[in-house]
């Protein structure tokens, strides 16, 4: 059996990667979604080991001392982090894994796994990113120029990663991505034991 | 403008390429088929350009010298050549290629056009080749083995590929050569217009 895909989707904020990968776990049945760890306190209706692994501050450090993290950040004083066990775990058994992740998390996860599947989610435009944030109605215009800022130096790290996809439409990127993922497994390097069986 | 994929599928005689590459042009509308060059003498009711590019021989031999072909074979006293004057002038426009061609006819074209994508079809095993080449009925025992043999020499050639998929039937092999044509599309390499266009 040949080992499970880590897809990471990532891309500049406002891009759209949170509908695009709802909407790709619901079409994928068989695709699992990494679990993120937090310090921050469960909200209501949130249940450990589904939206988050819950942890004390001191499992956490104690974690990351160990390595045990593909990735992890310290948001406003609560830690956020990508538990590297389970993913391996997973991958190892043939699961494929969707990662949505901000574009400095997706870059240390580069480094972790180079064999990962990056993909940069991409808005038709940079007028058309600022059109959606302002949409959400819950930026000032400072903030939001500092977000469209912060767009474009993401944009310049987007060239890192192996795949582009544009969100002109969430069908239209979701059919994208599953494309890649298919593709990714019909290469060469991941097939191997398809010629084994046949030289058999 | 970015360039035309030229789509490679080739595998072991038998594998079934002609029946995934018809189906394959039947549902995408804008992938264009490589026509082929020949000396052989047109069939009732083939047509110049469309079925073949029929030429004579001291055309084609001096098309050969010419370096005008991507590959070019003599079967049987008639040749059979791929165009690669044509290719170049739609691959520029942007157009998608798709070229069926023999594995040996690939190995040559891997050479020349190491941008190509190529796929190598596969049958799910060596028994169910045998079978379908012998549900052709058109075979002798000493000529099936003789093939079967090809075969095995063919599989091997094929993990120089950069993908492989396997025609374990026609709907999921078309599925799967259409995906790897998306993605491919969607490669970082073949998408920095859109970086241009975004920082802008």
């Amino acid at each position: 059996m040949s080992k499970g895909l880590l897809i990471v989707v990532s891309g500049p904020s406002g891009t759209g990667k949170g509908t695009v990968c709802s909407e790709l776990l619901s079409q994928a049945q068989d695709l699992a979604y990494s679990i993120s760890a937090t310090t921050r306190q469960p909200r209501a209706g949130e249940v450990d080991g589904k939206n988050y692994y819950f942890m004390d501050k001191a499992d956490f450090e104690k974690k990351i001392a160990e390595g045990g993290f593909l990735e992890y950040a310290n948001v406003y004083g609560n830690y956020y982090g990508t538990p590297l066990g389970k993913i391996e775990e997973r991958l190892a058994e043939g699961v494929d894994i969707l990662l949505e992740i901000d574009t400095q998390g997706a870059i240390n996860v580069m480094e972790k796994c180079p064999d990962g599947l990056f993909i940069f989610l991409v808005p038709p435009s940079l007028a058309e990113l600022e059109r959606r944030i302002r949409g959400r109605g819950s930026e000032t215009e400072e903030s939001l120029q500092k977000r469209m800022g912060s767009a474009r130096k993401e944009i310049e790290d987007g060239k890192k990663y192996g795949y582009v996809v544009v969100n002109d439409t969430v069908k239209n990127a979701v059919q994208r991505i599953m494309a890649i993922r298919t593709a990714e497994h019909c290469r060469m390097d991941k097939n191997q034991e398809i010629f084994e069986e046949l030289a058999k």
